[in-house]
């Protein structure tokens, strides 16, 4: 029997489009003689749909779209995730649901059980959760067909009452299938294949996982579908964030890849994933919001070097224009290291010095309020004149500005609002600094591209004479600790003196954090690479008492 | 039996300050010889606490506050509103629970049975359902007490499985008791009411109502605590948007105001609530998170004037700073009207024309992409250049910005990202522009605070030559008709046309929705008055295919 692994890029809430994926992918199924075909979870709607479920528009476009695939189900087994009406008198209004097509029927609708509403999910807000357990039969198999968090029953993380694969597991089933929708960050493609390798292990079953691939605003999923063998073996594996299509023979219970061998390669580099997941972020962005060009600001400093770089690589250089635009505070250096890197990349982009708009705005401001000292005033003005000029260029070319802040910056708010904190998308705002210089430096390894100078040079905004970023913060190493126990990892600030940090930095960082809440309330969507970035996921409130 | 209600404005996470506030109450209760002292949910904490509760330090903090008030449970029993572990091996971190404290003791701890998560609510990231029911017991009564959602167990918005008020019925209570942390909209107040009544009047027994006050951030809490007898009629209420603290006598079933008489107004004009909201609003906004000072760019526009004089109203003339800025495109009577407001309200202004800036900034760009022809971009620019002075003065003087933007500019993008949608607050963006006019009337009634030439002008955001914002946008009724059953009612667009409007209409005016959810996404949190507003509660992805 061929069982194939259909890993798609789904649009959210576009089904029309998203069925011609599908149905293509269909097409290429039978050519292939596969008996059964597996998309992902929600897969006709595109995964998060989140508040685009209170409109019953979906559910009517989604139902002439299941009748399309219905037809084709007469030639090959559809699994396929989308939405099921709860015809309950209470509850919420839809199950999260995989339909089983066949013979150009819908032969079971199968329920989520288990529904995550924690970090970025939120399926409590529009599903009902399952109750009953029946597996499917395709052919001469029998499949425990189960949704995302429902093979996620029992982790360190999080524990829940059932345990769907349990209770499948009682009608003896041949196989184990689930389709996911799981987001990408750099822990989490090795969690997915232990976690079902510990379950092919204890139900002595194979199993196959098909998941989601592609970027939806900040959420970036990575594809890398696998299937295990029961022993917990690798039998295949998709490709990372990319589509992808794959055909596994599936004979007593062996579960074997039809076209290429086994590679053997470890899971990759978190470095290279984050740099790949970063490309589709941007790439994925930009296509379905229907841009093709970008501009930033390029200071000649580590940040707007990396994402440019990242920019060209997702989009072409001759789609990236860069800003150079020095002020009386600018070192020397700075414009040169900003100009080789646009010609080690290619793209094009202009010199131009705020300080006349700066010396006239800074005139304007005295016929506001008077004379007054240099301070952040006069910081962030450079700051947000530079914003001005960006979003003008933006505007005048219907280019998407893009947002250069890392998450070191967001974090403690060491950056300006509606200065350098904007842009459609935060490329790198999920990277702490340290992991700026070292996504910087992997992406350097065989070519620099990212001039020396750029790296080894100290980091400093340059908003002031001899302004160093080390003048208001510790050490970029110490900081970052900081921030990924208390921010990752929920450490309460009490706990972090245990790691053998100093309280009183503790304090001075934690401080920062939290009187910048409001910063980031306004902050881009930014690319989701770690377990917890800012933005969705992390609901912090704005006006509260924080941990002490 | 004497019972109180204690109607509290808390802030989200400062438990020691809400226990202080706590504290004072009992005092006055057993003053008062209170037998019993109901506070609200979440009292301890605060209502929303959010992703605080990722932090086991407020578990910590909440748990010496508890000790603090059983010492004055000797003397008068206490309703309490808090957090409890879950120690089962599964499901989430806490439950939300009310504490019953009598005789130094804690003797009952209730639990949360119907969490809510839609709209702004999000009760599952962290709590975990209750299952089991008991009523407390106070002296002679058996009380029935509940939390917020179980109450609200079946309504035409949302029906649940279970109905904890049947349950405890079993239990032959005297009273039921609901501690709530209920949101203010303009429908909300009568529907709490209507709601009770009917419960009052199925089961037949009294009820005590008692909800938080004051806003957190976005949400506004009314208060508006109340109590009913077995009848459904009123037995007493308290205020709107303030503190309260009200003692009620219960004998032979029958609750009654000792203090004073009910008043039998009927519920108040909802544009007299929502003034009332968006001051407390303001006010807690800036007291919270430890501000006096706003400063707002005054246009002599009806959005503008509106937010000056809420602020007025909310922080004091002596607190609010009105920044004037014409451009080259302002009409005359702007500056004058704008002038006449600040004179009537009596807070300081300055006269600040943008023109230079703008030349500069025009020169600037001319050496950035050459010579163009005017568009939205330099319409925009001089909405930046606005702000880039307003946050200049901000920073200087340590005022917050107040943002302008109403609901209908909002949900169309008829405003610019980094410009006049700057501010720490949106005061009216949960106003649609007609209801800034009728909000502007009824403050005007008795006392002509907002010039008539503000109202009375066509609307304009003068940023080219004679522009009416009906050059761009259907007529301000029509428009706000289409958005309201679009954004709060769901409607689909092709359920839209059923109400008899224009198909052609409601397709431009979804398009520019659509297209600006960008520009919402980095909105300011706007103060929320409506069943549905932009921000918490409205999560509709950025990156999406919309219903058409």
């Amino acid at each position: 029997m061929k069982i194939a692994i259909g890993q798609l890029n789904y649009r959210v809430g576009d089904i029309e489009q998203n069925l011609q994926k599908i149905t293509d992918c269909c097409l290429k199924a039978i050519d292939n003689q596969v008996d059964l075909l597996i998309f992902s979870e929600l897969a006709l709607l595109g995964y998060p749909p989140k508040d685009l479920l209170s409109y019953k528009y979906y559910e009517k476009i989604q139902k002439s779209a299941l009748e399309k695939l219905l037809a084709l189900s007469t030639q090959c087994d559809i699994v396929v995730g989308g939405i099921y009406p709860n015809d309950k008198d209470y509850g919420n209004p839809y199950y999260n649901c995989a339909f089983f097509l066949s013979e150009g029927k819908i032969k079971n609708t199968i329920f989520k059980t288990l529904l995550p509403s924690y970090d970025v999910f939120d399926e409590t807000r529009f599903f009902e959760p399952n109750q009953t357990f029946e597996c499917i039969q395709s052919g001469q198999i029998k499949i425990a067909l189960t949704i995302c968090e429902d093979i996620w029953d029992n982790t360190e993380f999080k524990k829940y009452e059932l345990a769907p694969l349990v209770k499948l597991n009682k009608q003896s089933p041949d196989l184990i299938i689930n389709i996911s929708a799981s987001p990408f960050h750099s822990l989490k493609i090795k969690d997915r294949i232990e976690l079902l390798r510990t379950k092919t292990k204890e139900f002595q079953l194979p199993a196959i996982y098909v998941n989601q691939v592609g970027a939806q605003t900040e959420l970036i999923f990575d594809g890398n579908s696998f299937a295990l063998n029961k022993d917990g073996s690798i039998a295949a594996r998709c490709l990372a964030f990319e589509e992808d299509f794959k055909i596994l023979d599936f004979e007593h219970q062996i579960l074997s890849d039809t076209q290429v061998k086994l590679h053997t390669k470890s899971a990759s580099n978190p470095l290279e994933s984050i740099h790949k997941a970063l490309i589709r972020g941007i790439k994925d962005y930009f296509q379905k919001n229907g841009f093709q060009k970008a501009v930033l600001g390029s200071s000649g400093g580590i940040d707007s070097a990396l994402v440019q770089t990242l920019a060209v690589q997702a989009l072409g250089a001759e789609n990236v224009f860069a800003l150079l635009m020095p002020s009386p505070y600018s070192s020397d250096h700075s414009v040169a290291d900003a100009e080789e890197l646009c010609k080690n990349l290619g793209n094009s982009y202009t010199i131009a010095s705020i300080s006349p708009l700066y010396v006239q705005a800074i005139e304007s401001l005295y016929n506001i309020y008077g004379a007054t000292d240099f301070d952040l005033t006069e910081e962030n003005l450079q700051s947000r004149l530079r914003a001005v000029l960006l979003m003008a260029y933006s505007n005048k070319k219907g280019s998407l500005l893009l947002n250069t802040s890392n998450k070191s910056e967001l974090a403690v708010g060491y950056g300006t609002l509606y200065g350098d904190m904007c842009g459609a998308i935060s490329v790198i705002g999920d990277l702490y600094k340290t992991q700026v210089y070292e996504l910087a430096n992997f992406i350097n390894i065989d070519n620099c591209i990212i001039p020396e100078a750029i790296i080894t040079k100290e980091p400093s905004a340059e908003l002031r004479p001899n302004q160093k970023d080390s003048d208001s913060l510790p050490d970029y190493e110490l900081l970052d600790t900081i921030l990924k126990l208390y921010i990752e990892e929920g450490k309460s600030p009490s706990e972090l003196t245990d790691f053998g940090l100093n309280q009183k930095v503790v304090n001075q960082v934690l401080r920062l954090v939290h009187a910048n809440e409001y910063k980031r309330f306004q902050a881009p969507p930014v690319l989701r690479v770690s377990q917890k970035a800012f933005g969705l996921g992390r609901n912090i409130p704005l006006t509260a008492k924080y941990p002490t």
